[in-house]
């Protein structure tokens, strides 16, 4: 069996999540994990040969061919830019970065050193996103008239994070802006968005929103519109629809259980998934799988820094658009802000 | 058994629709039936006792309490008139007419008359919306925080018909912005519209157009968004939502039959109705009995003209809102708009 | 227009259903309605112009060519036979009789005077199971292998209805042998019974059961397999399922109304309907346009005392397999067994 | 972090997954696979230690704490013997036996050594019927009435295969006879079988059967009907209800993707799973924790070879109802009986 050395620099939540995910998969040889922070024990058990608290370790091991980066966001572009150096293919979780230049220097570099470079949109991996994709990409639905987002999130972010996180246009919707571009197979061209303090005004103490509706314009004369909540009580709620001339293929929630109850006052069924780890459980192994098999094989990623500045891009759009209660074109967009700084509003 | 006397004013589809389904109900005495160009063949099986080619007759038969007023639009408003100065309650099929200026003049008339003036938005007798409408005003959702409506025709209308129909917004989404009155129990405050010619250019030959999206503010604090389209190939699709701090509440499209087929490809169900009078049977029936009722009892009718002038008002910031490409707020909106002057575009 | 002038024997619950049915079909011209017990008003205002508490009435009357038959269900083989007699085409909702005999003699009379005869299965008609027939008809589902049918009732019956209903199978499951008839298009060979009072103790006392699976074979060699209850605390519930060599076409349940909330503790959806009426009001409509478009125009009828009498004979095989507890073949069924003496156990 | 140490015999399909979800579990330290027909590099890139084509070794190696069987059927009662000898805890596939004999021997075996001894009833673990037994178990649908399970295959076995399987019976509605048993916490008491060759005329002549309906009787007083069939073209079919005094829970199919597509003909969706790996992954993974946990706390095991012995007999009493076509009592089938002695028919 062919199979890939890998290297992990991350054992925070998303870290552990990858480790149990590459151990499982016959074509990752997972040989080191490499955190400040490791539990020993935790890596021992998953029977991972090398465990050290240096990053640099994995640089340094000539044998690993490609890292999986889950360190703290901030680091991530220092990191990509040390792996490149040390010529070993990349996947990186997101955000690679608020601000587009950061990240078009880095597509630069891996470009120039061969590397492949993929970014952690694991929805482009989600079985149910995926079989929506293919029918639309076929032409199953014609040409395509409207995407709809709806994504809301079950249990808000604390308010350290909101402040550290570039808002929720770039720690949340930048999800929905890739979805929009995977789905429609087109840019977006200008957007439209307003916001709302509706779930916790400490949020909006914190510079930011917890609600909003933004509606794109796409390149292919597309229609599409988005809409967000970090608070949904019912659970992790994440439905996509495209509608075009021949029709409309929609994702629906899946559910923590496939079971219903009906009883005097009507039918009940199960919670939507509590966590986007539930939820995206299979998309997060297929992500990991995809690029070890774009390594293996030599092919292009499937969701490379590009798409992340695509939709960073759009992140600074809705930004602007939300202040200026204007609809923003893409392009003018990038003029004049400057992401990160005092939050979104 | 009290029941009301009723003269139903036009035979087209719609009449015909409204008067077999009024010899139904045993609150109705469904006396005469005036239209210009009546069926008295059908009209004599449905059992309906006086059949006149004149409409003055239901307004001067003492025994007709109620009038059903199904005649072509722009009669409504001299329909209306003549059935306040007869003293008769009024139900008026949409649309009353396009411009604010009539339907208040009417709303004046009927309440200076005493007479009932209720409208046919029959979305709001659906027994679906209904129950949507209770769980949210019984604050079964908390406080809401968006509201959103899809809402596509499975056919598109002639080119005749777009002429002179006043334009997508005054034609359709009327009924759209009725239904986020009805959801939220709030008014519309602002709205920003986008629309394209994606259906037919022939639409968008006669001024207007076949696609849009539509987002608003609320008086209550919430958002909400419209998408629309004149040509759903799979059927009548119509879905609402709300959104709020304590879950959500969904009205999901009814299907012509509940039949699912599983083969080697997948499964398949029913296509969605195919016709808004499929889809909306119930509720149609349900609004000519809540008129009658309220009628027998001195009741407010369920949607009246002030309904429908808060719809009119926003077809005109949405007429705006698409021709300046910019959010418009309602009260702005009337200030310079004229409707129906060559369409939406 | 042709339409067929039609006179209603009865005004209990489901004669009044009948007629208020009837005066909204423009092919039919109900003309009058004959009923010991006749509700003067109501008729009156569903403006039926003949109003007699003389059943003969009906039949003396020579404009009427067809006549329904809702009277109480021990009347309905003598006034088929009076009708018959007038020369009146027939519909006689069900039960027709519980015995074989008489079901033969009325078919007999019926054919000799070259009446229409239509039994009251509404079921044949309602719109997702025609289309489920349609389906395997057409060979959708290639060969039948099972077919599968689960019918409860949301309220039990009380104890008297339930001492002269002839018991669980004759009163209830015979639809269900119909239904298995229907999809299958083949005749019930063999059947295994078993049955419980698990509902209330008082319907054992009476004694009937409330609790049933029925195994069956058909004469195309496929298995059917039917469960009922008389005590389904969450609503009418009506699922019917064939799957055969290609797939399989299943009927689900329909819903009072199409709303999902979506709370912390789960998805609640409408109760099911709370009544048969409710959950086949479009088949009851279907079964008397269906029953006077056969008189119309001279077609045999959807489905005829022909069927009435293979499920009372799957009936009388049911009982005596619960009380030997062993399979029993219908065409030995007949030879000792007496239905209504004393129940089904 | 407390882990146990894990040998597993069998590398075949089913072994190979277990290897595969075991490496994923942090709980578990795989340390060793022992097969005949062992893949070195598969075992080596899943990272296992230690590799063997001596089955013996994992019995010899005294760090090993719990073995898990997935080697061929004949061999599973010898393996178990040994495992006992050694001390080992047993995870061991289905089927133990077709015969109680040997379940009974190891039961006493594995009692006597005081080693815990887990069978792959894999659906106990399916979070779906967990939630529906805990729902039924904390009284939640009342007393039940009755079990319904809908079991079908997707792609019928080859015919090698059916010839040593034991026959349907023994092989495929074990798992629903066990299901029975789970959801409605009762035992079987009597059954009656019917079964026809309507997939595959070769399945009849190794003298099986393919297609099946098992009413049965349980000691709670309910009644219960399973639905069996070989293949399924749609798909991977298992549903599942229980009907009770205060409601219904049912567990509905999965689905490989949830995706609707709404077109000119109608709704397609994507098809049900195409194998149990898929339908039961996370039976499968949870199965093994619950294994482990179970192994770490000292607490019995959540199904056990008495499950097995419970199913074998009901397998056994279907067989002979079959042959005899009447209802076997289970204390009275296993009196004359012989398992595996000709098939089924």
């Amino acid at each position: 069996m062919n199979h890939t050395t890998v290297g992990l620099i991350g054992a925070g939540r998303i870290g552990r999540l990858h480790a149990e995910n590459l151990v499982g998969i016959p074509e990752a040889h997972l040989k080191m994990v490499a955190s400040p922070h490791l539990d020993e024990a935790w890596a021992q058990a998953l029977g991972i040969p090398v465990r050290s608290t240096d990053v640099g370790a994995v640089f340094d091991d000539p044998e690993i061919e490609a890292v999986v980066i889950a360190a703290s966001s901030d680091r991530h572009v220092e990191l990509i830019r040390r792996a490149v150096e040390a010529g070993k293919h990349i996947f990186c979780e997101k955000p690679v970065a608020f601000e587009p230049g950061p990240i078009e220097e880095i597509i630069a570099l891996a470009a120039g050193a061969g590397v492949l470079l993929q970014v952690g949109y694991n929805r482009r991996f989600d079985p149910s996103l995926v079989a929506a994709h293919h029918e639309i990409d076929g032409g199953g639905i014609g040409e395509i008239h409207t995407v709809r987002v709806t994504s809301r999130d079950p249990i808000p972010p604390d308010i350290d994070f909101v402040r550290r996180s570039g808002g929720l246009f770039f720690d949340f919707t930048v999800h929905d802006f890739d979805t929009v571009r995977f789905l429609s197979g087109a840019e977006i061209v200008e957007l439209f968005a307003v916001g709302e303090v509706l779930v916790d005004p400490r949020i909006g103490a914190a510079g930011d929103i917890d609600t909003a509706v933004i509606t794109l314009r796409l390149s292919n004369g597309a229609l599409a519109v988005i809409d967000n909540s970090r608070h949904a009580v019912y659970g992790q709620d994440q439905r996509f629809e495209a509608f075009g001339s021949s029709g409309s293929v929609a994702v629906d929630n899946l559910r923590a259980t496939y079971v219903t109850t009906s009883k005097r006052d009507g039918v009940f069924s199960s919670r939507l998934h509590g966590s986007f780890g539930d939820r995206y459980r299979e998309a997060f192994v297929a992500e990991l799988s995809g690029f070890l098999s774009s390594v293996r094989e030599g092919r292009p990623v499937a969701v490379g820094a590009e798409d992340a500045l695509a939709a960073v891009r759009a992140a600074h759009a809705a930004k602007r658009s939300l202040a200026e209660n204007r609809p923003i074109r893409l392009d003018e967009a990038m003029a004049t802000d400057t992401a990160g700084e005092g939050g979104i509003r």
